[in-house]
């Protein structure tokens, strides 16, 4: 007999179901009824609807944060309906379940995982929808992962799933990167691809990094070092570099958007 | 002595308060003040303010995904403090509390069921406002019920409560029917009342349906179906035929929001 | 050995992070690893960016409705990384655990309470950034309070930590005082810093209230008393007067927003 995961095992959602209709509320009520002692919580549900890129990323920040075990599920999915299969991942202990359409991303272009197509309709609603698999595939699954039942009674492993490009700047010169803003935040913070970690000389300087119109230089220690709307770069609470302005959004001061690309020179 | 209904109690809100101002928060604090161990599931705070057919199509589609002895409220309330009673329905053994106004319009044109005027103020909170029965009166009953005190302590049978305008579509013609736009989500499908199930000889088509200044006669099995933008009739995951556009708001290029007529024809 | 504050301990969290980015669902994740059985309430996410007024009046209004020992962490944290000090104040049997920066003012300007400077890095994250202590700091701090860790543990009492403003209205004249809109609700209610138990004279009438062009001379029962769009007075569920519409949002109909003078006068 399988037991929870944990005494009070956790279940992530990130989706694009925004938070007017009832969709994430009756993923969450097939889930209680599965695993009643599941605590849910919300990484957001208000991805833009069918951006793939932005729930990869938002799951991406999130998902270290959690406790063993925790089993996030994302459904940001165009394709429901299609071919396209539902999977499973395991990664550093915690479990992934998802539309195999690029959402896990970030997961798959690191370390070491395991990856399986969800097939095993025992696991499953009843009658499953064309148009939801949200509730019909994805919550039950889940909620069965973290009553203990093992992944692989969810379906065998595959390595056909959906190959992430490469999420990483490109060189493009000797002293020359090109990289790209991963997500605008709420408060207009650029967060750009450039992990400060793998790009160690930028906080020693001299840098540059040209976006939309604009050249920054400057690295600040804290958001209120530099004056109103001034630009600078920050090293961001994932360890990316960010580009920021003081108590002002650089994403409006910049005019640019997810996904705009971003040159970095170190001199 | 009673005992919760479950060794995890579920209570679901369903409000228009938004998620900007305290209020939501508040009830849900008094509810652990009460039943400590209740899970606590938001289907929405946004439902348009006073809105009240629209958060009576969330809880009509949320409910039924909940585990048994669930207990919902719904609190869009434009009487609040006038003399519309608080009400108790019980139906398909799941609990609903909210004002007597229609929010439980579908839960009560569907089944059987039992409704109760709420009056044993031991069960509210000691002071009862005029402004803000959501937390004086629904969420302290709601979180009793919950620790498994009896319907019957909460108030007496009544017959006269608010009964719903049928919600069906109505026939207007040898081959044709009026309906309306229950809900437009947050893709901007249209959610019509025409429950598939009812109407299967849409699924053998052909058939129309005529809504805003287009009409639509085809039936999609996914969303992907057909092309950007074009429009199609599909069977959503409730059960109801929705009108729907590939990757596009159908709402948007129809013009047309909840309420609006549809008006359908099978040949 | 310490043990929970409760069987369920409560955490509630008001931020300005948004619900569209992953800040808010990772701070769940770092109190649920360390209190697994943490009943984690958003009280809101929406506090608009850097406005520590509106935080402060939030967790104001949310406190006492929650059970004791409950743990309230506000993170409005414009100064983060910079000298400004985490804080955890115990006041009437709850904690709160946040910025010294005037996140906790109604807190601070009633009752007894004590103040500490959190600087026990024993619970912190390992690694503090100098842009996420919402995360590194006082989501770690809150759910170790909930894991019944001594306030004591935590840092040593201060006194000079930023003492409120006065918070009440001010005497202009004889009969006359100018308050402030401490809010603007989601309904469009302008929520005044009068509250009816200092100024009940006004329950009794006559008297004028003067917001923006118009003055405002009647209470109600109800918010259905008057018709649509008529402006009144009433008193809110928090005890303070607040100034509404008829099913309209006051707050449009006269052009103000929180920070707004008014103008009482008791005849």
């Amino acid at each position: 007999v399988p037991s929870p995961t944990r005494p009070h095992p956790v279940i992530t959602l990130t989706t694009d179901f925004g938070l007017t209709d009832h969709y994430a509320g009756v993923m969450k009520g097939v889930i209680l009824g599965i695993c009643p002692q599941a605590h849910i919580v919300d990484i957001t549900h208000e991805c833009r609807a069918f951006d793939i890129s932005e729930a990869a990323f938002t799951v991406a920040q999130a998902w270290r944060h959690f406790p063993s075990r925790t089993v996030h599920v994302v459904v940001v999915d165009p394709g429901v309906g299609t071919l396209r299969r539902p999977i499973l991942v395991e990664a550093a202990g915690q479990f992934f379940v998802g539309p195999d359409n690029g959402v896990f991303a970030f997961v798959l272009s690191e370390g070491k995982h395991k990856v399986r197509a969800v097939s095993n309709a025992k696991y499953f609603l009843t009658a499953v929808s064309q148009t939801f698999h949200g509730r019909d595939v994805f919550a039950p699954v889940a909620a069965h992962l973290a009553n203990g039942i093992s992944p692989a009674r969810m379906g065998k492993p595959i390595e056909n799933y959906l190959r992430p490009h490469s999420l990483k700047p490109e060189r493009t010169a000797r002293r020359g990167w090109t990289g790209t803003v991963l997500k605008v935040d709420r408060f207009g913070n650029l967060i750009t691809n450039f992990l400060a970690s793998e790009f160690p000389r930028v906080l020693e300087g001299p840098f540059e990094m040209t976006v939309g119109l604009r050249t920054v230089n400057r690295l600040a220690a804290n958001y209120q070092q530099f004056g109103p709307s001034e630009l600078f770069a920050i090293v961001g609470s994932s360890g990316y570099l960010e580009v920021s302005a003081g108590q002002a959004p650089a994403a409006k001061i910049l005019g640019v958007a997810a996904g705009a690309p971003i040159e970095l020179t170190i001199f």
